[in-house]
């Protein structure tokens, strides 16, 4: 029986892709993501055709028990889940606080926040019953800074990293690998970024910024989570921060 | 007509104190707590026994309306609320994650984060059209790290310390000053730490390490508040870190 | 006798309007500066016809014995130094590494970094033996994050933030209140911002942004070094940020 | 002609192993190291016994142009520098403020600052030239924190720090990749933490804690440095923290 990779948010970016990889290397990817069937169903068949095994299903992370049951099922009928790859994302854009809702500011912490609570509540002990296990949570810089028009944003993103810390603090020593990865800049990403520019705008951006490695490659990605998943305890990261060569850190002016 | 100063928190530590503080400078404290109804009128009578101005309300900040009907209230029948001293805390002791309900964990969230965002979207548009206000945040070392067992309370702190720059980077310029006040350390107050320590304890503790300082003074985090508020708007303090002399900060080792 | 406030860096903007507050207060300023006599007598001449008391000293915080000499003569003639506001900077604006000299970037660290552990050295154990004092630094948020261009300064800056933290874990529960201060916009000041900027551009910025309170005012800068001085040792800041309300906090992206 | 990694401060622990994984790779090895002859050329023979390539130097960073030297017969007699490991560190042990002498406090920049600067003056503008290169710095969370006693080394280590982010503002979109990786914790090192510990207690520990993976493993720090070389660079990493799955955390109470 493979090893279960679980990614929750797998979309056609940094989700999907590293679900891949793993499956390259061995492991039954188990790709959950909210939307677009079609879409799941590309990713799933396309590892099928390079010789993985992976299973796709469509689920809201912020329905109850919606995570609870699919962790569950995953268990039940596929295998054990070994790593987690916890990709959800809470980016909607920036608001003033007028235009943030109570709506959007809940529902930025129940994707962002709650969510990975919910996932490690499932998963942590399972892993330490078995002895080991890994958790890696896909991070922005927003879980560092509040940027203007970020209220919902970042107040999810930094509430999840320090919950990171706890789970690590917890976990670790009962060899569950935490690893929380700032992703600082754009991702070469069409369901999330894409999205966010038009289809046009998008292209414009890959072929002239993409097109010198100026946006972050989810392929690139996957090779560092995959270094993450497979470091020796005797020397496991809880945190890095990823950017293009050309893109300037978040903690310098422009 | 005085200027008001609500706080959200007023037991006997740091919010009741800081709210007496401000009543003697001259507002009119509005001070709003949970429960005990009896200490709240302890603390309302002191300041009017000092000869200040308060009012004292009975408040669950997680109930629907709670918060955005006391600051309507406030508005119409007292005045315009010029200072928020934001003292909701969320600490329920360390737990594992075993022992931390769905419930406790969104509990901190909704006390600490939601609780804040809350007030901001009722105070910021009308301290903006008045041409200014402050906004003091009473914080912890949990809002910069995750300590072992603060699943819930780490991740709620966190999230609420980067809700306040996002504020910040949306109002300091229309002149609310937003002010996150890092409390590192164990402070004097019989409602928060008296009650986990317990009477007999607590005692010892201010008879042996307070009596040399090494408790943080309600009264002289009063003067720091204070100095916030006051602060000219060319020279404004996001941040800053309060802490006993013989205190081990939290960034060195024991 | 008077206390003795003596000032490492006492230019016509933070260094000697704090020196100048103090002297207001009661202490005895003793202004120490690189150069410019004629400046350094017009602070002490200012002082002195406020009704203060007032000393200025040329002295070039590299060269040997400069410092050590400085306060031994302070303490044997003037008095026990009180508080230490140490001002010195190292910022030679942006220079590419190939445009930084060996000499550049050892100046930067003589003066920022081992400046601070030369007057420490000094004052420390006499502090210590008289029951307390305070060191109070101006720094930037140089000592934060390395921006381009600040090979020399972001290093030196960054040394004396943790030299600060080491003084403070070894000597504040020894009575020595140690506090870092990041100012984080421009300042007010003739002397250095005025200088990098020419004077016409200089006064073009204080009669358009200076005017609408965009500038870091040197006289209310002096109002929270007061204030920290002036902290119950309940209740000390080691660390707190101070900038215009209307500048980009640099954690923020403009 | 095989690309050249040279290794600055190669002892038995991270520095020699990292040279020794590099020289498998397919580099030639270049390792520097200060003393202990026997030991830099078991190192060597280590490296050719496996079939790879090295070349072993006595050489004391703090010297005038022993850096410079190195760098430029490196260049001219064995090949362009492809990856510098900066190793050296200048932890001196804790020591109060009154047993640092000026010298130590120099001393400890000298190494771990100034010799960073240094090699970045010669081998940035070779490798901008070539197109590409890399810089790991072996750090500490004396980078990130000023601990009691480390006065020198703090502040030599932040310093660095802030170096590394200012050379990476400089010279990431150059195709340098800067890395700056926080060893957290205990390393099993004969040479360093053997010691400091002395040969007896060394082996104890590696006996009990290092039996159980408690010890960081040069091997395995060696992983990820090959790694962080190997990153595409649409995705690299400036910042990772390496600790043993059984360790505190530096910013958690033990």
């Amino acid at each position: 029986m493979k090893p279960v990779c679980l990614v929750m948010g797998a979309g056609a970016g940094i989700g999907g892709t590293v679900g891949a990889r793993f499956a390259q290397e061995g492991y039954h990817a188990v790709l959950c993501r909210r939307s677009d069937e079609d879409g799941l169903n590309r990713l799933v068949d396309g590892i099928l055709e390079a010789g993985g095994v992976a299973s796709g299903y469509l689920l809201n992370a912020v329905d109850d028990d919606a995570i609870e049951e699919r962790i569950a099922a995953t268990e039940a009928d596929i295998g054990p889940i070994d790593v987690v790859i916890y990709n959800l994302g809470a980016q909607i854009g920036n608001r003033s606080l007028a235009d943030t809702s109570y709506k959007a500011f809940e529902l930025g912490w129940r994707m962002a926040t709650f969510g990975l609570f919910r996932v490690a509540k499932e998963v942590c002990p399972r892993m330490v019953e078995r002895g080991g296990g890994a958790i890696i949570v896909t991070s922005a810089t927003a879980a560092l800074r509040g940027n203007p028009g970020q209220h919902s944003h970042a107040a999810a993103m930094a509430g999840r990293r320090l919950l990171c810390q706890t789970l690590n603090a917890e976990f670790s020593a009962q060899g569950v690998h935490i690893a929380h990865v700032l992703v600082d800049g754009m991702v070469d990403a069409p369901d999330t970024v894409g999205k966010m520019l038009g289809t046009e705008r998008f292209e414009q951006v890959r072929a002239t910024r993409g097109a010198e490695d100026g946006l972050i490659l989810p392929d690139k990605v996957a090779d560092t989570y995959l270094h993450l998943v497979q470091q020796h305890r005797s020397t496991w990261t809880f945190e890095l921060d990823l950017r293009s060569f050309t893109d300037t850190p978040w903690w310098n002016h422009a």
